[in-house]
């Protein structure tokens, strides 16, 4: 599966979407409402031409909108001496790396649920097909500064994992992180490291060789086009794409700032189970993840077994393989079954799953004790049933509440 | 407040409740429902007699309850020879041991929500009031074989809460109990040891000065009457008690057949707030703490700032002190302020918990996610303020859900 992406393959929309990689950060929330109206390649003629884009309904109506959008413009625009032509970019394709864009066999459909935040493309360094990976996958994430108990413990579960035919996703940095990778390659796993920088670009540098054993055994993954160094907002922004890229996340060891927390509460914010794994509470490095089970943000976790119960979706896993396909996993966010009227089908749920489900309402939204109530379930149920049914697409958390996922 | 109990307090009721902590063990059922409809004396004079006692409505009216009364008269009437006569009771009262019964000044209201289960009398031996002193305490439990680590964790939590003037109360066993107890004493605290035998008993053999330093400073209760010896079935009807005396109970170290999560499954029957404290993943003596967490069944607290949280009653704990006393701590189950009509009073509340009370119904039951709904608050508030309310006596768990208890 190791394709190298020849040069034919960048068509218009293609070549427009790796060069936004290279003038925007990732997140831009001004690109992001432009691509909900425009084109890519309408936006980077625009910007090339300096012209402001998107005078359609909903983007840069306002003065105030349009006043942002013309400083945006002045970014992308302070950034085009750097971009590469075409043949660059395809060249950029180059020792297994490959680009992949929305629409894609490839691209992951759970990447969809972060809306005008999703990633503008992927850049992809590895072996391992994204979709299919990311379909049954962990993300797991952790303090740099890790203890021995923490490194310990995150190998363990990820080589439990990886045993179990699930894929690690982490963010290739030391601590709870390289022992996540670590421990799913150790039991011959996928694992896939969500990067801050270019796919090529070795950071930590101490991790060059890891990033290699990843890419040769699974992906290596990032936002930013080759060659593009780390910055410390870009590890934030990074996070997102962790947690929307997994089933669940579980944060092993996480100091009460962690950059991990950040990464749970975009797991939270888009309604995928989130777990923590408890330590000593003389511990420093587990405050974090003492405090958000406390708070009931977090399930706590002691192993892979929790981690599975958690993620594995209510009945038959394979009864809800997209498109009828037989493929290993339960899809996140790739869609589940629709019925004709493209609704998402309970047929395949557990009967307290249904129930919840069916308790869903289309528009708007509900609490989750309204949804209790209604589906007639208590709250342990409801909970973990949400949950499920959130990690697996059914539903998500809107502003007003859990509601239907558009599919 | 070091009271012996002199001979002529010892009335008829009082000589025959004692007389029953020495013809029955504690949390007898049929016991339990005779005292419901009889008078004590009425009781012992039944049991001497060799006739049946209680034939009221409710209690022995049918042929199999009245066959199970009579095997139950026989268990008591078989220990009549080993009853010491009235003046052998009160002589049971030497060097600071004492008799406390229902209705006493001294007795904990909080033991009354046991129902038919509630200790028969109770045998002290110490310097503290046992009413103030459980109406601020806590009761932590755990491991007879806990790692240096619970050990250590149950010590500085239990000293950090007697510094706050919370009270420690545990089991008197080895490992998290002793540990728990040493490290109220060490901060000058009150420490309450709840024994499976006499409070002159010294069991295990190796605390017979731990007991003597607790009764000093604190006291050491008992429903078994002084000489009695431990048995393992005593240990289980004991941790009821331990329980139902706390404003909450905190578990630290519990492997997954650990005692100490019968005394948690006591806490949570009785509403009372359920704590664990975590541990290393990699130990079996924090398994079972992990599991009632991970079930939520438990609040994962990591230090005495949050227990105290967890146990503080809303509002101003003071202003809800019985009976408009300046009590130095929030009483739980000895009566919340009442308003004229014998209802329990909101007005000391805090905005949410006076909410979440107003939608607790007064018969019946109300499950916690209709509460949550009816009070217009969300899941974390209302469970928060259910446990809370508990704790202080205002509501109750009965079969059917949530109800104000009745005073």
């Amino acid at each position: 599966m190791n394709h190298k992406a020849p040069l034919v393959e960048f068509d218009e929309e293609r070549l427009a979407r790796a060069a936004l990689t290279y003038l925007a950060e990732p997140g831009d929330p001004a690109l992001g409402a432009l691509l909900g109206i425009c084109d890519p390649a309408e936006i980077l003629a625009a910007i090339r031409a300096d012209l402001l884009p998107g005078t359609g309904p909903g983007c840069g109506d306002s003065p105030a909108s349009r006043a942002a959008l013309g400083r945006a413009l002045g970014r992308w625009r302070s950034r085009l001496p750097r971009l590469p032509d075409a043949e660059g970019m395809a060249g950029a394709c180059h020792d297994g790396i490959r680009l992949i864009c929305p629409g894609d066999a490839e691209w992951p459909g759970a990447l969809d649920q972060l809306g005008q935040a999703r990633p503008y493309a992927l850049w992809l360094r590895g072996a391992a097909d994204l979709r299919l990976a990311s379909s049954r996958s962990v993300s797991m994430v952790g303090s740099r500064a890790a203890t021995g108990y923490g490194e310990h413990v995150a190998g363990e579960i990820a080589a439990d994992l990886a045993e179990q035919g699930w894929v690690m996703v982490s963010g290739g940095a030391y601590g709870i992180d390289a022992a996540a990778h670590r421990g799913a390659l150790a039991a011959e796993g996928i694992t896939i490291a969500v990067l801050a920088c270019g796919v090529d670009y070795p950071y930590p540098a101490g991790h060059a060789d890891l990033f290699t054993a990843i890419a040769a055994q699974g992906l290596v993954v990032s936002e930013w086009p080759p060659g593009c160094h780390p910055a410390r907002m870009r590890f934030l922004v990074r996070n997102r794409a962790i947690a929307a890229l997994a089933c669940g996340t579980v944060i092993v060891e996480a100091g009460e700032r962690s950059g991990a927390l950040n990464t749970a509460r975009h797991a939270a914010d888009l309604g995928r189970p989130l777990m923590a794994v408890p330590g000593p509470v003389t511990s420093a490095q587990s405050a974090g993840c003492h405090r958000i089970i406390r708070e009931w943000a977090a399930t706590c976790v002691t192993g892979a077994a929790d981690i599975i119960e958690m993620l594995s979706p209510m009945g038959v896993p394979h009864a809800l393989a997209p498109d009828g396909a037989t493929a290993p996993a339960p899809p996140p966010g790739s869609g589940p079954p629709t019925s004709v009227d493209g609704a998402p089908s309970g047929d395949d749920l557990d009967a307290d799953s249904a129930r919840v489900l069916g308790a869903v309402p289309a528009r708007g939204g509900a609490g989750t004790s309204t949804i209790a109530v209604d589906a007639g379930v208590d709250l342990d149920t409801v909970l973990r049933c949400l949950g499920r049914l959130a990690g697996y697409g059914f539903i998500e958390r809107g502003n007003r509440g859990w509601r239907l996922r558009k599919h």
